[in-house]
């Protein structure tokens, strides 16, 4: 059975069941056969009421939080939509991290290529990664910067850098990237934007700054007579995104 | 020969080259042969400079800017993002406006079929979307709450309602969408909000409110030792997203 | 003696010294001597440092935590500064919740008269206050929809409304404020917002609605090589401000 | 006469009226003994209705516009409300600029010294400040940082540091501030930022940096049934504010 989604209607609390089993909550039990059968809401053994809905592609892809800090869907769907990918679109990604933008892209686009300079993370992209059997991504235990200007010619439309120095790359030959090809780079702290907006100053006929963006969200409550932002729910911030045109 | 973007260096300025012939610019002309060529810069008959790269996907869509108002890509994407969109999802939409997100998801996804009560607004989607040629998308001249019910069985991974009044569809029978499918309501004003929660407050079992936000953008400027948010271009209210899940 | 506030170091935490006695810390105790002679930094018994300084009125007005809930400064400086009060200014209030905002106020202006429909409310204000002895301020235990028609004429340069249903002083006869007054509605949540302006605009001759707005902090963290928005600090909503001027 | 501020209905706009003749619109005139009556609406020769109220002090204070920027009313009522300003306080400020900050601090608190380094911005000033013949305010042509040293001992309350380099105040001899004293820093680019608090952080025992922040406003229109953030009317950024205690 597939996973799903339980919500205590109570607490507005989601729990994950994992395809097996009667389900244990704080207030008495839920039926395998019920959770099965999927109605509406469901009750536990001492009366409360649980709400269920099948595990999609979204909440399964959420559970990827361990290790490294991955990049959360406020700017996995910037990232997107602002470099226009289609589902024929060939990615290269650099700091592979916990594999959430890698798993992002390879459920998205035709081919990914993914280089991450740590092992240990390495192996934790593979164990994240491993039940979606993904067939489109090439994961490399490498320095991008050591190999970008040796990859097939024209190739990538985005080149996502989630490094320290993404500069270390863009200084490189940048020939596998197509003409108009984005460079998007993850950068937490306004200060490491310098050294990638001096480069591109020094070097204007290599690369062009597009656009320099914060994504943020604004949560909201509405409810009744209340229509009002969310208390203590604010989105942090994450990063910067510098994006870059290939020229 | 397909589309280039040129960038006059000195304004920041960007124009679109439409595959074909010597581009005129008030600073004098550039030629043919030297766009094909693409070497930056490009240098005008005047010895002005220019920047240049072949179009993308990106840059085409951004074309379409006639007709109704369409979504922007900073709430495109967090709609593709929050709602775990793959290459193999099913997407139902209503209110097509001028095709853009139409656009974008059906360049992602496996099938799109979109809903547009208005004739003439089907006539601009019909005219914005033909050079793509899309095999994936099926456009239907109707009002989505009288079809909706009528719809193929567990079929949907996403509604997207981009419509005055999203809760005439709400209140129809849903069985065409999956269980735990993302339904997301585009909102220009906070008061149309209340008439979906109250809705789905009444309806607890039916229809989940999963979240309701707000995107924005954030511009910065960061140049030599300049670094501050962009003056006057931070990003316009567009409209909140209200995001259901079905039950 | 005068408060002091102490600072811990290490751990970037604040404490109130109150003018009296050795100061214990978990880190060991600062003699009374040392706090009094106030050289930075102040060693405990146990070696580790304090940085102390004079409390200052920003500092004593923090301490009105109690009781009802406050507005806090990122409002009451808007309040101030868009309503152009200068010491000479006359305030009327209504909603004194703690004596925040009335000691704001009394602090600043040369007079303020404060409603507060509860008893036990202007009990907490009359305690909250009593330190400062202030003598330019009138609290009046009263609902002030009651009162706004009797009071002295064209005497008032600002009437501050924190309450739920301030449109009830609207209606009445405003003629205590001087023309060109300002208005200032305190509201929690957006509906709120649509009963003043659904007044004033059936009204037009009578308010003006200059502003609707909202003030907003976003804290940095600026330390070394860092430079990006501080981590879980941004300010939550509080309220919006309805800013509207007498006829 | 006192000066009118006249609001034309139709376009929601504002117009000084200056305290004597009648008012010429582009929809005919109004009378100068309508205007001195007051009652609202008045009506022009031509039929169209105006509204009107009298000019107040923030009004006035609106009309200093000339010259170098100001800081606007969202910078400055946080910098009263934060730094605990009293009718008692007393200021010390540098960077006079065109004495919007000078004439706010000047009309709510007891003194006022505002140091400008610029002969022709100290001219602005004077002739800025002229109608208002303050009788708190010292305005002295000078580096602030060339006589702070020599100020009177333990005297300001707050130092607003409105310059590009105010880190050639602060490592200057700040005796002449009270212990617990706030130090404002306007500072338009982050990475100014980082001047001071490396600053501050080598002298930890001298000053304190107790908050580094921006203030945002956010306009609403809410009218009838819309309630939505203002299009087009966004606050743009001014300046960081860099917020510091005397040890």
């Amino acid at each position: 059975m597939a996973n799903k989604i339980l919500i205590d209607l109570k607490e507005d609390e989601k729990y994950v069941w994992k395809g097996k089993g009667d389900f244990h909550t704080k207030d008495g039990f839920i039926k395998e056969a019920d959770i099965i059968e999927g109605k509406n809401p469901l009750i536990t053994s001492k009366g409360a009421q649980f709400l269920c809905f099948e595990a999609q592609h979204y909440d399964r892809a959420q559970a990827i939080r361990r290790g490294p800090q991955i990049i959360i869907p406020k700017d996995l769907g910037y990232i997107c939509s602002r470099s226009g990918l289609t589902r024929n679109s060939v990615v290269l990604e650099a700091g592979g991290g916990s594999g959430g933008a890698t798993l992002f892209f390879a459920q998205l686009v035709k081919e990914v290529t993914t280089y991450e300079i740590r092992a240990d993370h390495c192996e934790i992209i593979e164990k994240n990664l491993k039940p979606y059997e993904l067939t489109n991504l090439t994961l490399i235990n490498k320095d991008l910067a050591e190999d970008v200007a040796n990859l097939e010619k024209n190739k990538y439309d985005l080149l996502l850098l989630d490094m320290p120095e993404p500069a270390k790359v863009l200084e490189k030959d940048l020939s596998c990237l197509k003409s108009g090809a984005f460079i998007i780079c993850y950068i937490p702290s306004i200060t490491q934007i310098q050294t990638i907006t001096n480069y591109c100053e020094a070097n204007e006929t290599k690369l062009y700054i597009d656009e320099i963006t914060e994504v943020g969200l604004r949560h909201w409550k509405v409810s009744g007579q209340i229509a009002r932002p969310e208390h203590r729910k604010i989105n942090d911030h994450t990063a910067f995104l510098v994006i870059l045109r290939k020229l």
